[in-house]
């Protein structure tokens, strides 16, 4: 758990007149119902003390605020869309927050060299969409596409639907701005595709929360948009049959996976309980399903040919024991109905307990059998519903409360399983934060769990990129 | 050009001593004609002048010489197979070079997780046999596949061909194991997917030429082997509409390109003139031509089909004026030694000067049409070979001399020539190191035109990583 917040100075005057001065009466707030927004972190785990949001402009206005706050030495917290889930954008009091939302510009869209160039503050859903008018995929996906902003995503190596196929956030990403902790501006906006030009700066500022630099723009990768689509729904007897299947579907799609999300009977279960117009879409009984989708770009591509031959090898090898195609638009949209609606349809079934975790993917089996066996010895009754994305070893383990116990009673266990899951992760070579980050949240729990030479190294980077810690201190890591 | 080597310490006895005892008779040698391979750099442009070479056997072994090469304050220079081409494996007189070919061990393959954990000194063609044996693909292809080691493939991030689809070596790794300055040993050897577990520690030792660390070990990613094939030969009559013709290749096949490899006629010529058995395949004669390769690992592609309706879009879209697809493996082999003829042709007509660069892949045409305004300014009658990775933005620019110019006086004007290039390239945003590194050659090129807020990062990061630059000091940048 976060350590209560420590007491800190209070910004100074002076340097509230200068910024206010600095960036004009649309360039900041100090009004409590607006700070109220920027503060409170939307999962409702942790909220912030800031006194003052800046709403700057444009990189120059960016730079020159780092620079006054730098020679003040007071902290600066950046937030983009502010819905992040690991306190990573919440100020403390005596910290100042920088919010990016103002600078939303698409800089530039190229459709031969598949790239945009976008301020940090644009909406992922915005970028989406410009990709989309040009005939193109920008592929990062994730529920909260239509509020996130692009710089919080860079800032968080946010992962999401479609790492299977497109990698996550990082890979992504071909070029930077970023302002650092003194105010310089690193111009790192490149569009290239092979640079061996010194070290990776790039990839130390995606994924750093904001601790290392402000990302100000970013160069993406676009995709051409895929035109065919093959949607199935399977039965599996085990999750050890699911990995078969997906190293199989890898082969015969010719590595064309959009989706490749297991579930529990459990959770299917829930859904068709809790969620309007969720029916099962296969007679058979089994204790996982599995949702694959493959998706294809060229014009002609016959691709439920293609997902009627991988489960039919599939029947043959014995992964699967029963599937589907959908053969529509409408069949389509059941199925991810079936599958988005798990965390809706455990909310309503009670209180659960939530694990952001990944493994190698051939430790997935492992990592379910030996967490639910640990769970129920723990909390007897425990109703575990895991699911999600297991190509990319990242299972949403969540578990329900047992069907009689009070729902207080039961989230109290919240750390005590957490930790039984980590030590599980752990032993498995697995990570404790597989798409939310570090934050403020699991600062401690990093420290614990990472190897002592990482946490130095870390801990040097820090010191070494952003000295007098003014840059969103606490999160992540704290410097030596 | 590098500068010339500086006075510097000589191994103290005592070091030498101790290195031996750890190491045993098979771990090191002083041996003249054994030195003298390791010192000499493959290109002829540097050689070193270690007098001790160190062969350790294990993880454990590397890290005790780190150790007592700390503490002494001599400095190591790792080297894999001795292939680069930037004096980056290059060890001054006093310094140790510390050889990682004994570590060749595959440890692990699995083809459920699509990795495989390798030692460093593992060469690459071992690797990318070991995957065939599984049925998988390991995708890194570059000339020098038979010799060189996977160590020094990642510490420079290497390219070559199969970037277009599968990336640089960095997007091929999941986990490192690396032995740090002072002899710690970083366990990063991760199987993960998503991590955010804090910093981007694998990224920041990919490509930093064994500066920040010694890489060890690591873990790659494997993807399906393609089962289909289908190659092309096409005519252009300008750059830009090969830009047009690679754009539609990506949506017309899936983005399934394997090679999309342009060449001026010059270039074609050439290999025609000097290389037996090489025909046109086309009858058009046109100013360029292209290779598309495409591939599928579907068991029942038909790519033919597929590179057919490409061609057919390409010529209804005035992209080009011919094409004709290989019909047979011979033919394909015959296409593919016309594009790998052009070095050998090149050297065969007399001197050339190279540059490696990239630009974004939108200003290729821009920068070979300025290059080659630029060069024959220069020189007039030089006679410019242009080939390469245009999907990339990577392309060998390379210039062969006037016909009635003495070699040697062409060859005098190669760093006049490197400069006009590498300004045009910086001009357009591009890198003057696409795929070989910096090294020795190009730190002060490194330092001409990089931006100053990325070199005083460089050197940041260098200095937090190794203070006592004692890891192959003066490669990449020289701390404050």
């Amino acid at each position: 758990m976060p350590a209560p917040l420590s007491p800190a100075p209070t910004v100074p005057a002076e340097l509230i007149a200068a910024l206010q001065t600095l960036l004009g009466p649309k360039g900041w707030s100090m009004d409590a119902s607006v700070l109220e927004q920027h503060n409170r972190e939307a999962r409702g785990k942790f909220t912030g003390a800031a006194d003052i949001v800046l709403y700057p402009a444009s990189t120059d206005e960016v730079a020159a605020c780092v620079r006054l706050c730098h020679r003040a030495a007071i902290a600066l917290v950046p937030q983009g869309g502010n819905t992040g889930r690991c306190g990573g954008a919440v100020a403390d009091n005596g910290q100042i927050l920088i919010n990016l939302g103002r600078m939303n510009q698409i800089i530039n869209t190229d459709a031969r060299d598949f790239t945009m160039t976008v301020q940090a503050g644009t909406i992922l859903h915005t970028i989406q969409q410009t990709a989309e008018n040009h005939d193109l995929l920008f592929p990062l996906s994730l529920g909260a596409q239509g509020s996130c902003q692009i710089g919080g995503n860079l800032a968080t190596n946010a992962g999401g639907l479609n790492v299977i196929r497109y990698g996550n956030t990082r890979d992504l990403v071909l070029g930077l701005e970023v302002v650092l902790a003194d105010g310089t501006i690193w111009n790192g906006l490149s569009k290239l595709r092979k640079d061996n030009t010194g070290y990776d700066l790039r990839d130390l500022f995606i994924g750093s929360e904001g601790t290392l630099g402000i990302i100000t723009a970013c160069t993406l990768k676009l995709f051409p948009r895929p035109r065919q689509i093959a949607t199935a729904w399977v039965a599996l007897e085990s999750v050890d049959a699911a990995l078969d299947l997906l190293a199989l579907a890898r082969r015969e799609s010719g590595d064309a996976i959009a989706a490749f999300e297991l579930m529990s009977q459990f959770a299917q279960d829930l859904c068709i309980r809790h969620i309007q117009n969720c029916t099962t879409p296969l007679q058979t009984v089994a204790p996982w399903y599995a949702m694959i989708e493959i998706t294809s770009s060229r014009p002609h591509d016959d691709l439920t040919t293609v997902m009627h031959g991988l489960l039919e090898r599939a029947l043959e090898s014995g992964f699967i024991s029963d599937g589907t195609i959908a053969q529509s638009e409408a069949q389509r949209a059941n199925l991810w109905a079936l599958r988005e609606g798990i965390p809706p349809a455990q909310t309503r079934e009670g209180g659960s307990i939530k694990h952001d975790v990944s493994v190698p993917v051939s430790s997935v089996p492992a990592l379910i059998e030996r967490g639910i066996a640990q769970a129920l010895k723990r909390i007897p009754g425990i109703r575990p519903c895991p699911f999600g994305h297991v190509g990319d070893g990242n299972i949403h383990f969540n578990f329900s409360q047992p069907v009689d116990m009070p729902r207080e009673v039961f989230l109290a266990q919240w750390e005590n399983l957490n930790r039984d899951i980590h030590d599980i992760v752990a032993d498995l070579g697995g990570s404790i934060s597989a798409e939310h980050g570090i934050g403020r949240l699991k600062v401690e729990e990093l420290a614990h769990y990472a190897d002592p030479a990482k946490m130095q190294l870390l801990k040097a980077i820090k010191q070494a990129i952003d000295p007098q810690n003014t840059l969103n201190p606490g999160k992540i890591v704290n410097p030596a």
